[in-house]
């Protein structure tokens, strides 16, 4: 059956959670799309998101260089889930770090379990 | 530092994704929470969602034994998404898939890479 963007559930805002997951397994981030994201991270090959505090697409490192390169996209149960699986250039989070997802909780305590990457 | 779930940011309706992927690394779901599921997957080790369908607590796996227990919380850096690293009983997903993100989009076409499991 042919993809239709189209066809997903989208919140109130119009926007589906996407998390990506780079070739390792690791997961790397979470944010949001709109339908064009989609459409435009399909065709382009670059994952772009849907900016809520700017309300603009966000084509991911394209100011940073830190792009995610979309080797493949996965729509859940649901339909109002995307799961992407990237190659990422560097650091996915804004604080330097491989990932968004730093911190654990061990016994009740905060504890960072990442370091920024070096450079 | 003491990890407090009200620290984390809801969206309007009270509600943060939680993103739930297993020990082998497979991502297995996304669904919400709230601050008292929080608290209650973390004193519990049971993975508990906020059903937005049912408006109610949603022990995964209370009614179909398919529980998830947990072996960390993890908070993203903008503490508005969780990751849950969990032991999952059988299938995640209710269609008796081991996830639900068991459709990929390849070439344009919608393409199922997971089968039920048996029995």
């Amino acid at each position: 059956m042919a993809f239709d963007p189209a066809s997903l559930k989208y919140d109130a805002a119009g926007l589906i959670p996407a998390i990506t997951q780079d070739t390792g397994g690791a997961v790397l981030m979470m944010a949001w799309m709109n339908a064009d994201a989609v459409a435009r991270t399909l065709d382009s090959g670059r994952v772009t998101y849907w900016s809520r505090s700017r309300q603009a697409f966000w084509v991911k490192g394209e100011s940073s260089g830190h792009v995610q390169r979309l080797i493949e996209m996965r729509v859940d149960c649901d339909r109002d889930c995307l799961l992407l699986l990237v190659e990422q250039e560097g650091p996915a989070c804004h604080t330097n770090r491989r990932s968004c997802f730093y911190t654990a909780i061990r016994d009740g305590e905060e504890v960072e379990i990442m370091a920024p990457l070096a450079g």
